[in-house]
């Protein structure tokens, strides 16, 4: 009975699905591709994406907003970047409990059994008690295909005692390219993640995490992070990651 | 006053002390290093650190303990490998609480200002409520420095839903190497992570994490790991992993 829940999506069969019409290969220009080369293989814009991302109303609880935990440093940059979103250059992304929430309506082709149970949290969310676990808010560029994370790590996210464990560093770096790629032309699955630690972060301080989408070839989208002090005094970290490219469909 | 958070172990520095001439460079053969060898440069061989991180008695909570969420399946490779710690080959490593009492009575040099709170927890054991989070338990084998992790995913890991984030299984990767690389010869930062995903891990499913010391140069342990189910059908992934070498000391 437990065999059934192997039925993922293994990459291989994804790439089967890439040999459609609909999504036959495209290749972009290095950095900041246009808006418009993005759009000829998917039948939803970077616009389209984040409208639907981003509802206007919802009675979801948004986990990406300030609370008490949020230290001064968090809440200076919070602000920085939230006077950024009033020119509609950069907007800040929700964040629900689940992709499910996310992805409400729309469903994974080439056979993904999704078998979230009710009590199913995001990794990079799964603590409701404030200030001990993650605690960050995702800023997205739409025209630049680039997003900045502030991350404040908890006290549940150790490694070495007092800092935070490299793979929460990771975690996070792979939730934040994972909806960058998304809202920049549907990168759904992580291929390869490269990680390069340079400094650990103190448990309780502030990273930046400028991740940026540098290009898409065959279907696969090459994106960078640089995780630094917010004063970029200290390097804690360049990371590399590719995605593979497949558009969710709208669940019947 | 934040400043002082940035007291923080900078490669560069750490590097700067393998200068000394207790820690001067080494070079090992590829694979199962034999133990004299690890034993050169520092002062605790594998079998010395192994006694000290698994003490015969404690009043710590071992967290890598079958509980009542462990399925069918986690039980009984947990009682094959059990079977296999019977002739002193295999060793089932304790899992506390928090790395600070994983190295009671010892310090990192160079620097590094541990300022674990009361509340810290390892990251890969962030929740006490059974079943949700991580379940796992890794088993050690000091001749032939290698690990297999049995690993079950709660519902608090997910990415897709019904599947485990990438990032949690990159962070008990992580974590899996870096016990690996300590007991096997010092091993304790990571420097670089390399993930290649290949198939999701549905969240309750087990997945066995193997990892191997591959070779030791100038003081940079090369680790590996296949991540897989257990009948060896699906891959879910393959890691590769730097450490640097750096031997705690006791403290006055």
């Amino acid at each position: 009975m437990r065999r059934s829940l192997w039925l993922v999506p293994r990459f291989g069969s994804c790439k089967g699905l890439l040999g459609s019409p609909r999504l036959r290969p495209q290749s972009v220009l290095h950095r900041h591709p246009p808006r418009q080369v993005l759009g000829t293989s998917f039948s939803s814009s970077t616009d389209a994406l984040v409208a639907r991302f981003c509802p206007k109303t919802t009675d979801l609880k948004d986990y990406a907003l300030p609370n008490a935990s949020w230290s001064p440093d968090m809440m200076r940059l919070y602000e920085e970047f939230l006077e950024k979103t009033k020119d509609g250059e950069w907007i800040k992304l929700p964040s629900f409990k689940s992709n499910a929430d996310h992805i409400r309506g729309l469903k994974v082709p080439g056979g993904l059994t999704t078998t979230s149970k009710e009590d199913g949290r995001l990794f990079t969310r799964f603590l409701e008690k404030e200030g001990q676990g993650y605690e960050y808010v995702i800023f997205f560029n739409p025209a630049k295909k680039k997003s900045v994370c502030l991350f404040q790590p908890g006290p549940y996210l150790e490694g070495a005692p007092g800092f935070a464990h490299g793979g929460a560093l990771v975690a996070l770096v792979d939730e934040t390219f994972s909806k960058t790629a998304y809202l920049s032309g549907h990168g759904l699955f992580t291929i390869n993640l490269n990680i390069k630690f340079k400094n650990l972060i103190p448990v309780g301080s502030v990273a930046l995490l400028n991740v940026e989408l540098e290009k898409i070839e065959d279907h696969k989208m090459f994106l960078s992070c640089i995780a630094q002090s917010p004063d970029q005094q200290v390097l804690f970290a360049k990371v590399s990651g590719v995605f593979l490219q497949l558009e969710l469909e709208e669940e019947e």
